[in-house]
């Protein structure tokens, strides 16, 4: 029989991140101050970020090394399985090979540690008290909470209120930990106050708890903000996850043909992807790589490829991405973590330049293949996996059709334990499949920052 | 850097299930018929077991092979990790090298899946449509909803109703793996609407589920019973995880001093610990083997060894055990998992021979304990396995305040993500240290079938 799960030794866990930026085609494009509209230097970061996060931001060092105590703090729960989904593959009767990169498996329950465990170590390095961020499904929240824990910081979250009150024990972990949780907008920050002031009734964005994430570390001197996705150091730091499946691959003795991954900032799947995408811009091989999102905030399918905030209240970094206008408030579906206006600039640009694809899909598709998946793998997939999920087992019923071999790989970027009130209304039949309209992103299209591209 | 994660290639996986009754000092006392009062015979098992699990439960043989089917549904999760809890040791400040099993990397988050599969595997062989169970605090309804799911059996669970009420949430995964859960008792039995009847205000009991778990299969031909503890081929099917231990125990060049689990039926304890027994039964090794229960439920320190009813309606064989009688009603903590009025005949057994030690602990100081450990070695643990925990860092303040080495290895036999209100009422201090009355204890015993030991 061969190993379902492939493992690997501690010994052989990488022991650099991958920085994919200077092997990009084409240079990126500078991300700007949003006070000046021009191109940000580390100073203009300086208030948020520690410079060792600002200088990996900015690095164009192909690799960076991993410091010993983010190592050891790693290897509570890495290096991640890889596992071949058999079980899937049998039930769909597919010749496809299936594998999957099991990042649940951290503490926190997702891919999300892989990064806050170094911006946490970098913080308190840095003489830091504490660490401010935004969460939205909660994923990210529960990640920087552990990690907090692990380096003795504190850490405050504000929560995208439909999550908050959807996720009650998403609070209870993060507490567990030692975190602090607030529902966003809140009305702890000039920001959150005014959010609320026009619009009451709103059920937050991740566009919202970011502004309000930012402004309570900028106006605190013992605080620095720490985001979980979207900007290079964090999609940095998930390349541990892609080059320990590159070598768990090589043991299966298989190259994927087709590597998958759900996307709201991008990082989980930049963190897979990008390792393999190595391969790709230098020619040597040639998977195909699909970035998965709602039809419900559909940024990569439907928005443009242009300067933006990254979030509501326009004081974060305005970055060039694919975006659907920082003002863009989606549908409060299930996947909280893919609620995102915007998208990492690194991905934006790959998918500009056709290095990447991406697809939408709706949710009642999803659930229905993240049912599957728990009823012949086991795990019950985070409802934003299962975007990942619905695509994997498209492609192998694709290779069934065609009944040809296909080697299909994709992140099982998190478990939904606490995401079961989603799953309640899949089986009541509630979940609505939402399509955003056309005129609603253009009204929100039109909001975007008047810079001229650099 | 030493391996943190002790980690067993599928191929070293143990291939047969290990019988600890040969190699007892003493012979076990026959199960009794409820009906007869005497000697139970095949006969009496066959309307709710499948024959392969009652010659399991009577067998003689020391080890028995794991079927295929097992070994490749085993090998969704298994071989589980062996963590040494170096984080752990650190914040204790303890010369003890303290390890841990992690049980918890199941889909259904704990070692309950270890039995579930096996018996879903032979009641579907043996042509049943349907099992029915009892469960506490889910984790084993769980469990076998995720086995039936695997094997195409439909799983029916009668759900002690505190936690039923407490964990909503637990029903959303038992129903995404297919299974049904009613709250016991329930109407749907007989037996439940008596007991509802003269008591409707009732938190439950495992011991009452049970009595409706049992009636529903005995009453219906395409239904068997499933039980999650207690009986021998439900700890016999645990000493997988015992038996990967030792494995990876001696790739770590330990051996334990001291080994620890907590105790509600018995059987995660069984699992981990009887493998290491059968060292210390045959005299090649002397580890301290101590089982961890809730002062609100003292079965081993303040029960009787005695022949007793292992449900509350008497429609269960009848076992020699450590109990507290089958009337005790336990107070509603939330370790539900730990709420059962006996003990597994075979630990039963070993705790009267000496071979193994039992103590009780409060559940403020489990949750402290667990906190502890969330805060460092990231993992939230199930109120359950708290108790194992707490035991465990006593013995490594024991060992600190002493200043010699010990080796300790507990189960991690769940996590906590399903039991979140818990530690809510942890921290806002509104969980109770019960103390069970001895009075009450007395009454509750004054219920024992009146049986002579045989």
């Amino acid at each position: 029989m061969t190993d379902k799960i492939i493992t690997l030794p501690r010994s052989d866990m990488p022991t650099k991140w991958y920085n994919i930026v200077p092997d990009f085609p084409v240079p990126m494009k500078p991300v700007l101050s949003p006070q000046t509209l021009k191109p940000a230097t580390a100073d203009d970061f300086a208030p948020i970020f520690p410079m060792s996060i600002i200088e990996q931001e900015m690095s164009d060092q192909s690799y960076i090394t991993i410091p010993d105590e983010v190592m050891e703090a790693y290897s509570i729960y890495r290096p991640t399985p890889l596992v071949r989904a058999t079980r899937l593959e049998k039930f769909l009767g597919t010749p496809a090979h299936i594998y999957y990169k099991n990042e649940s498996v951290s503490p926190a329950g997702s891919h999300k540690p892989n990064t806050a465990i170094p911006q946490a170590f970098y913080n308190k390095k840095a003489g830091m008290k504490r660490m401010s961020t935004e969460t939205g499904a909660g994923q990210w929240g529960s990640a920087l909470s552990f990690a907090g824990s692990l380096f003795g910081i504190d850490v405050t979250v504000y929560m995208v209120r439909i999550s908050f009150d959807q996720k009650p024990y998403r609070k209870s972990m993060m507490q567990t930990w030692g975190g602090t949780v607030y529902p966003s907008p809140s009305d702890r920050t000039e920001i959150g106050r005014a959010i609320l002031k026009d619009n009451p009734n709103t059920s937050g964005t991740l566009g919202m708890a970011i502004s309000e994430a930012v402004f309570d570390a900028a106006t605190h001197d013992d605080t620095n903000y720490a985001i979980g996705s979207v900007l290079n150091h964090t999609c940095m730091h998930q390349t541990i996850v892609g080059q320990e499946a590159e070598l768990q691959m090589k043991k299966a003795g298989e190259y994927p043909d087709v590597i998958i991954g759900c996307v709201g900032g991008g990082s989980n799947f930049a963190g897979l992807s990008y390792p393999f995408m190595r391969d790709k811009i230098k020619g040597n091989k040639n998977p195909r790589v699909v970035a998965v999102e709602p039809f419900s905030c559909p940024t990569f399918t439907k928005g443009v490829y242009n300067y933006d905030y990254g979030d509501t209240a326009m004081v974060a970094p305005i970055v060039f991405m694919h975006t659907l206008g920082h003002t863009f408030e989606p549908p409060g579906i299930h996947a909280g973590g893919l609620r995102y206006h915007g998208a990492a600039p690194t991905m934006s640009l790959l998918c500009d330049q056709k290095l990447m694809d991406a697809v939408a899909v709706h949710q009642n598709a999803c659930f229905e293949a993240a049912t599957i998946f728990a009823r012949t793998e086991g795990i019950i997939p985070a409802p934003e996996t299962s975007h990942a999920i619905r695509v994997a087992i498209d492609e192998a019923l694709k290779a069934k059709k065609e009944n040809k071999k296909a080697v299909i790989l994709f992140n099982f970027s998190g478990h939904g334990h606490f995401d079961m009130v989603a799953y309640d209304k899949y089986f009541a039949g509630q979940l609505e499949d939402y399509e955003y309209p056309s005129e609603k992103i253009k009204e929100a299209l039109s909001h975007l920052p008047k810079v001229e591209a650099m």
